[in-house]
């Protein structure tokens, strides 16, 4: 079994962090990982997730058949995510669903800590969208950027996710904790001891059910909300893709 | 007041089409209309919405500025639409929204008649992401693809129509019929009579809405979902695109 | 095209500030207002809503068809809106309704800013009844008596507005306001001055739907929820309400 | 105890045979009835809502004050229901609300069958209004008129009712039939016999709910919803009502 | 008419107290009361519920064809009430349930006041269960357990039940409160004193119901939710009891 | 890591092939399976799941604590699962909600098919309980039983599945398929042939469901649903268990 990681940023950086902890899961397991090497260096809106998700599929595409599942690491509702799933077979999740799906079975409500306040409405959209509102908790952000989460020293980092965890735990009423960011692995224990609840990542969650559907044989539906566009001249996906971007000199 | 309407699809002659369309609504009114030079002739899906509203982008963003409001015309829950919210303060509104928010004070339910069957679910998840589907009686499908709905007799396509328009009243109980796609512009009468019920075009709806809002002083709220993003690098959303863009050769 | 705007209270000096807000939208369109001479001088809950309704419908029906469409001045979901829609053809438009229509696509969420504490659940009644709630932040009232709005000193009746909507945005997540009082026209400026976020005015947004409706030829649905009552004895609906008025003299 | 049954249409054959099934559940039980001697004979829309419910507040206040209870007894989410919320103390319910609160103990899902396609949608708006949607499997209609109840030899109108209701359970999923107006009383045996659900009947379930009520000292909240209206010359609802209509002539 | 009142847990004293207030509803009543000798003498939570159902089954099913109806007295969604309503025709009512829906026409919102925290999540899944969550505007907690409650000071229980009540009208918009534990009868007068909002009983409103359902001839539907499992070897609910029971020794 | 596969019925043939089942998944894993002696031999409904729950808590505490997780492999909301969750601070998943999970990144709507028509209701009601309707498209029955599942002709049994299962997704839209009984393992392929949508094994989905969890150290929240109750006498679960079953001569 091959499963292969996207980043859908440019930084090379996190998407050799985020391989790692993917690669952590199991030491037997084919994991490989790549981002696009134009596009915004982090994802902070609706402008750099189409953009991100444009420069991604041209980098994944020529690829992708090579691995059995894949694995979108924003933690988001990324644009990515339903374009892989229109074109391909292949199981193919993001990891703010697979947060989701691992926390459900453990409480009844969730709650996800995120960044900077720019998220919060985005990612409430996209519980939304996965029609799972009535188990959500709240959405709480530390109010830190990307860069800051990366940049500060660890034990302030720590010390805002505890106070944004402890907030969704203690007001919100959140059973299960979901990490809202990739620069956020490596604080699950010390968020786990400041709140006693269960605190899940992304990552992880997201390969462990990816392997089990391929293990298990299950594809991405065909029907309906994933069935293939039907192109005026019939070719793959892949095909068409290149036609559009031919005229871009690439 | 000048409105821009963008088609994020390539089709010249679509875009003349629903530019007449806009402007028939009022000849005083000052609106103008483009679409991209690259990406797909007609969007059929999520790999389509990504390609046409990176280009999209792109092309309106030069210019947008000159604009007191913008309507996408997509039939759609297109990424266009809440990019350029994102980005700018102006009104941005989509047709299906737009045809949804004319129908709704004219009967309980609406339902939406469009082409082909992928739009079908893609249409559905669109009205679950505005919250309106309480208010939906349906999304049904003609069958016919958009190079149909533009090439065959007319009869044919209005038999079409009739049939599915005529389902979603007698067998799903709508009260209003929104046409899903730019190219079914003038069949509304048709319709209207093979039905007996109101049935809505998106373009007139977006024009008068969006005049609506500009006459009113009505921005897009920059708090919470259309705040803009905070890039590490201040600057403009235009700046950001170009930065990305630069190494693309353009 | 000639509108008609109705006031169901017997205020005439609340009708001309009405009727002045509306042709204010486009000195070339034909306005009309008017007022039942009869019932509550304000309409203040449910008791109220019904008796504004019966003399406003005596008030209305003998000349409401030389109007293309109407539009119900009281900040509710008024029992005469769903009756004109009953008994007419025309599109009919409440204040409320117009207004939640213009805020959707600027913001994902929208507050309402009213009077009195007997107007909050009345109003989030009413967004259920649209069923739109999963759009709405918050109902917030001033505490402010429809008395008080017109007879405190202005800078009194903004504090108010000011604090209550302050709260919406800031503690309910609001990212527009509605101002829920016909009686609050000429204080948007204001309040979106101290709360950063868009203000609608129902009547504005009212004139320029309704405006929209008309002039793309859409009519209320006759099918369903606003379908004609079928009366024993066939006739029209002003003949069925003159017989019922009969025995009272008029 | 003494409880009030109001039928908000004029009609005395009707009120003294809902008067009879009510005093039917307990010959001990002091109920009384009345019906306004003006507005329509029967309630078959919105207009006839708004105009039964103004000459039934005016018949029903003078005296209402000598009951510990009441019952509406039209089946719709009426407006004279939530108008003397509003002005009273006393409990007041609906039998379409009564009805459908004893269906659901005994079972999942309740259908209500009702008479003219008109109510179909107005019937299902009170559902919502309820906030029992999920609860409710459909909404039925016989096709037949109040008219028709009344004059069809019963074989018929039992034929009529039979076919709808056995729809409801056979293809909505339907455990539970309410009847959906006061002139099915006695049809419940041919109903139930034939689709082997329990029946309801609103008169009967209303009376032994409101009993409940009364005797265990509950009374209509006067918080949020139900508070009286604050009249700028502060007095009671019935003086208020006195004065609109002593222009009237009464 | 002969009501059985079942009491899950061993406490003979409750059950005594219990069936003392049923008795109270009204003298003429025929109501007999049981508790199983096995079990937990309080419901705490999930296992708790398992095994009080196991031996009340045990308990009931021997005498239960002797009456009309049956009234289950824990205040929660016990599993023994969906399993009497699978095994009977009688109607079969709990005392969470019963207090909501006499709590329904008396307000928009009510609130729940319970005991212990550990019943604040399981009272919230069992409003949700009933479909009747937009009318719940909170579950509350005095932070006293069951043992508390019978052994404190009369004082210091109205005490903490003000508290909670007190906010859920105020800060949570309750406009009718539910006592949410048989332990707390008594208290209602001390409750509406305190919030001024109608308080609910939940045993007196289950007699009520449970008489109104008996009277009319209202059964527990077999179709669907509660039909009778199809035991391989056909026989009665109660056979198959007890030959379960049987290696048991009993 | 140890598993433990619960089956609450006594069906020592079940528990085998649920086992081989569990164990196909990944040979190098260790998994153990059990069920009670005593209680139903299948579980047909509500009644059942107590019985089972009593006998299934019995067998499984004193053995559990030498597990890392625990499925229960009922393909329902079977009550053990909440009372486990209470218990244990391992994870505990049904085969129901684990087929979910796996089936959400799959296509928009899941559609359940299982045995008798006694599961539809139940199952619906578990879906609810998950808060996961919007994304069931239904739940279709075979209408045999149990018993014929495993004792037709597989041809048969094969026949029923791709009949009910073909008519979810033509009929319903289902986009994925969750095979709603362990008895259907081994006819995953023929459903998928017939359907040509992914086909959902519930034990195979939740042995890799909770290898992910155990794995990523996520355990069950002790707060809010599923925190341990606070028993008058402090004890574990399993003091309190046998302290009841003690008087049971066990």
């Amino acid at each position: 079994m091959r499963l292969l990681v996207v980043n859908p940023n440019t930084s090379t950086t996190m998407t050799s962090t985020i391989l790692s902890a993917a690669r952590a899961t199991d030491p037997g397991l084919h994991v490989d990982a790549l981002c696009p090497e134009r596009g915004p260096a982090s994802v902070e809106g609706r402008v750099d997730e189409i953009i991100s998700a444009y420069w991604a599929l041209d980098t994944v595409l020529p690829v992708v058949n090579e691995y059995d599942g894949v694995i979108v690491a924003c933690y988001s509702n990324h644009p990515l995510i339903g374009a892989l799933r229109e074109l391909l077979d292949q199981p193919v999740l993001g990891i703010l669903e697979a947060s989701i799906l691992q926390a459900l079975p453990l409480g009844d409500r969730f709650s996800i800590v995120t960044t900077s306040l720019r998220w919060q409405p985005l990612l409430e959209e996209a519980v939304h969208a996965l029609g799972l509102e009535r188990r959500c908790a709240s959405v709480r952000t530390t109010g830190l950027s990307v860069h800051e989460v990366d940049t500060l020293p660890d034990d302030d980092v720590r010390a805002h996710l505890r106070r944004a965890a402890l907030a969704a735990v203690e007001e919100d009423g959140a059973e299960v904790i979901c990490l809202g960011c990739a620069g956020m692995a490596g604080f699950e224990a010390a968020v786990a001891q400041a709140t006693g609840v269960p605190v899940i990542d992304g990552v992880q969650a997201a390969v462990w059910q990816v392997r089990g559907m391929v293990a298990s044989g299950a594809s991405t539906s065909k029907r309906r909300l994933y069935q293939r566009a039907e192109y005026p001249p019939a070719g793959s996906g892949l095909d068409m893709l290149k036609r559009f971007n031919g005229s871009n000199g690439r």
